[in-house]
């Protein structure tokens, strides 16, 4: 097992690289500064090659020429095509992903839908490791609904993790919905989506998990999991750029059950015909709003197919080594000068990508950023209090 | 008065264009088919060679080298920034405008938040000219408060216009929000802003204006009409490219009593603060929702610089002569052929498009888009049933 042979050193780190069979995919990626290592793909992944070429296609010759001609050469059904690539990336069916809005918009709407869903059952379940928007929107929600509404949020005892237990002491027969990252964006706690989804099933309630931190970085199986509803955005590790356009997921099964708040013309039967009563659009349709925003929603697709010819198994089997590397580093360079793990150590609960928790967390992050004494710049994100997160 | 020396015939027309003093405006766009007349700006705006420009930038610099630097060196303020230009566009105070989402998702925040500021009253208002999109979502916030709610929309006697006694006739001391478009989608009937606003104020309820077809069309002038709220797109007259976000635009004296339903992060008062409670941000910036799709966002810069460069009255002077001057060649080469005007007459209750009226409109379009017997393409807009917009 290769983990047993890590070593410190450039010449070990050279040698892994070298044997690394995903090594050419670093070329698909427009990289501008040689000196810069970028370890911020957990927050805006990097611009492809093959986006930049689309763009430029996107602009001139789509926007630029073709103009309003080009709704029916691509962009109208774009939100769709691009949604059944992505799932294949995430193990949904290909009806059951679809692009639109930003994930807390995707998160409102499918939230809603199913409180909707549920009537009578007037409990949120969601945890204090999940993204404080993620709770934000609920919280909306919550006063939305009326004051018999509640959000509980499951405990985690390290700020690390969330145990099984602590899910199941707050989740009961008065629980709507479930709501979690499926790789908490602190510690990148990884909770196993199959046994939460059981778990919840078992309640009655529906499970949604918001897979912004998780699709792209880890195999993500929704259908094997039997998962409900599912959101995430595609800048992170999808490589999508800056503020691309989210995604939702409704299992096929309560697809029709399923109603947007907002009855937007996107999601209508027949928005050309411009009739005065809305009707809802077949399937996963109706969760659409309004026009998208086509720029960024034509630089998606180039990122989805770099994850696609990599594969989702190889890039974490990437990851899980990486990863292992560098808490080896930490074990032996970092340690003793006041650095913990802010990400559970067994790499089987973790996302790719590693916390580190120091004091001085801002102040070092800024310093790899802008450095005085190297030419090599590194960037890493910072998470208040004391993350670095890589 | 020069509406009476039109003449028909090509000299004449290029009489008007030597005199034009926009004319320079045209190479401020990408025209790279000169044998393309485009006519459907009121659609989907042309590409502003600025605009394009800046893309690249985006593109290669900002997303591609700078990478997530990049939040903090424009990205974050954008929404707001752009907002305070198109601000200065429509009439309206620069804290009181903000680049966010689709004008759909636009419109149901704000109309969410006034039926929740004028709780007890129970009737939004709209009119039978109004973009079915706005009356669908206000009949998904009909449905979302429930049975005793109701949507009552203001009769067109003709198809085309709607009277001030009609607005009357259906706005009441029950009514909490009256949603209507400044400039309709089809026949370009305008409304006089003013007037509405101090009818629906006497009663007692709030004003929403959809801008779409009007800002960068005709000179809007929110706080002179005491307009209580506004939405619109920037993708037609503002040149913004497909799907551009839209803006949203709330008065200064109600913004501190509104609420947005969706609480995202980018609507929080410190949203890097990470904070497990959502705390609404002080002004407009709280109807943000989540991470503006940046592509998109920072490609509506420069075509507002072109319309303040240009000016809103030199453009609506433009625009209501070109509009008498179609009408006249409507009369003397149209007319006798079946076409009838879907518009009003009198320039004053027009926007700045035309709707002519066919039974074959369908077709006529298509032949004009792909012309067999000349090398002249025009494009117009073709709407449902019979309408061919200019």
């Amino acid at each position: 097992m290769i983990f047993n042979h890590f070593e410190t050193g450039r010449s070990f780190a050279e040698k892994l690289d070298r044997e690394d069979k995903l090594r050419h995919f670093r070329d698909k990626f427009y990289n501008p500064e040689e000196n810069t290592i970028y370890l911020d793909g957990n927050s805006l992944g990097k611009l492809p090659l093959a986006t930049r070429e689309n763009l430029k296609q996107v602009i001139d010759g789509q926007w630029g020429t073709r103009l309003i001609r080009s709704w029916n050469e691509g962009w109208y059904s774009r939100s769709a095509e691009s949604g059944k690539k992505l799932a294949r990336i995430i193990g949904a069916g290909e009806d059951e992903v679809i692009i639109s809005d930003s994930t807390s918009m995707n998160l409102y709407k499918l939230a809603y839908a199913a409180l909707r869903l549920r009537t009578g059952r007037k409990k949120i379940v969601s945890d204090e490791l999940n993204f404080p928007t993620d709770l934000y929107v609920l919280q909306g929600l919550i006063d939305q609904f009326g004051e018999d509404y509640e959000l509980k949020l499951a405990r985690s005892e390290n700020g690390i993790t969330v145990s099984l237990e602590e899910i199941e002491k707050v989740v009961d027969g008065d629980t709507a919905l479930v709501v979690l990252s499926h790789v908490a964006f602190k510690s990148a706690f990884m909770y196993d989506m199959k046994a939460v989804s059981s778990l919840v099933h078992r309640k009655g309630a529906l499970v949604l998990w918001d897979l912004s931190h998780a699709a792209g970085a880890v195999p993500v199986d929704l259908q094997g999991s039997r998962t409900d509803l599912a959101v995430g955005c595609t800048y992170k590790y999808l490589n999508g750029g800056p503020g691309a356009p989210a995604y939702l997921y409704i299992s096929k099964e309560i697809q029709e059950k399923l109603f947007s708040p907002v009855w937007g013309w996107f999601g209508e039967a027949d928005p050309f015909a411009f009739d005065l009563e809305y009707r809802p659009a077949p399937g996963i349709r109706k969760f659409l709003v309004g026009t998208p925003p086509v720029l960024s929603l034509e630089a998606i697709d180039p990122g989805l197919d770099i994850i696609l010819e990599a594969g989702m198994d190889n890039l974490r089997k990437k990851s899980v080594m990486q990863s292992q590397y560098l808490v080896l580093l930490f074990e032996q360079l970092l340690k003793e000068h006041g650095f913990s793990m802010g990400s559970p150590a067994d790499p089987a609960l973790r996302g790719s990508h590693l916390s580190f928790q120091h004091p001085e967390a801002y102040r070092i992050c800024k310093a790899l950023i802008e450095p005085q004494n190297t030419h090599i710049r590194v960037i890493p994100d910072f998470r208040a209090p004391d993350n670095i997160r890589v």
